[in-house]
């Protein structure tokens, strides 16, 4: 599988990464991980030249060629290695499984992180309902099936399961449980975390809820 | 060039679906256009059914199954009716198309509506920088190419062209000419607008400025 050198410039606590490394995982392309240390404070000389517009994590290093954000990173990663595609065969297909990529990326971890960004009951309230919400839409895609991708994980999967150590923290701040509103999609998150691919990537959600907390103190939440 | 029926559902002064219509004018594909009556009132049925997760222009209907979100539509497009491709050939550049493809589509449209969203002077002036420090990179990006995409029209000249018939309403209610600061970019929007296929397919920068005005007066700004 190699196709060049591939470096990715990475955080532990950004959802964004995690599932860049569940795609990687999941091509068997080996890669080295290089951790910033202190997004909020100093950068390094690195990510700075590497994503000058955005600044951001997670950035790919293809044999040095940096390419940023992770849906288009992720996207790169299928198009160079074909083995084991993660996008369906089919145009349509195709076509679907971007159009909940773009809902996925534009919509589910704001809706989380208003969850936990107020100690407003009301406001909080409001978002736990946006957020199931959107949820109801993505229980409605993936319906009967295994993945939202068939009966194997695919593009739209890796795209919403690395969000996903976010979400006891989301239940947390909220009061709900996930899987009373939508237990097939709560099964899901259960049957992709099941696989070393994703539960070696993904960071684990009580760090995940211990590192919310520390924002919520950030910002006078605690 | 015949690869299925295709529809458009469309409104006249949205943007996103101008871009649209370019892609289908550069490549050649006859389509037909069913023109929404009343976005904000009376929203047509096939709408509805067509793109029941936002219940927005554009929509294609390629052979009757629908396609939603400007981008993914174009990129559809480009896929099935690959002569003259829009995007490049080479996977590294096509990530570098995505990426600013994303930048646009996250950015350019919001911006410019903060512009003539308030009647605060310090608000308008804030909405101006912050849309000119948008215009600043992708300013960057095009530097001396004819196009963003080299010597042709390509994926994210489509993309932020589609957006340009409301430049003259950001500049006339931010009180600045875009040439002024970015003489490079003006001269790309001049080049792309001599094409027929984007003169055809843009809306009437005018009637445009109008709409603006009419929407200033619902929202009691005028």
């Amino acid at each position: 599988m190699a196709k060049g050198d591939v470096k990715l410039l990475t955080m532990w606590a950004s959802p964004f990464c995690m599932r860049v490394k569940v795609a990687l995982a999941e091509k068997e392309i080996a890669s080295e991980e290089i951790e910033e240390r202190d997004l909020l404070n100093d950068k390094s000389d690195l990510l700075l030249k590497s994503n000058p517009v955005h600044k951001q994590v997670p950035v790919l290093l293809h044999d040095d060629k940096p390419i940023a954000e992770s849906t288009n990173i992720i996207t790169h990663i299928d198009q160079v290695w074909s083995a084991k595609p993660l996008l369906p065969e089919c145009s349509y297909e195709k076509s679907r499984a971007r159009f909940w990529a773009d809902y996925i990326d534009r919509k589910v971890h704001p809706a989380g992180r208003a969850i936990w960004s107020s100690n407003e009951k009301d406001e909080v309230e409001v978002a736990k309902i946006n957020f199931l919400d959107i949820m109801k839409y993505l229980d409605g895609t993936l319906g009967d099936k295994d993945y939202f991708n068939g009966d194997t994980i695919g593009f739209v999967d890796i795209l919403l399961i690395g969000l996903t150590s976010y979400f006891p923290a989301y239940e947390k701040f909220g009061d709900f449980k996930l899987e009373d509103h939508y237990p097939k999609l709560a099964a899901w998150i259960t049957r992709s975390w099941a696989r070393e691919t994703v539960s070696e990537s993904l960071s684990n959600p009580e760090n995940i809820t211990n590192f919310v907390i520390m924002m919520r103190k950030m910002f006078g939440l605690e």
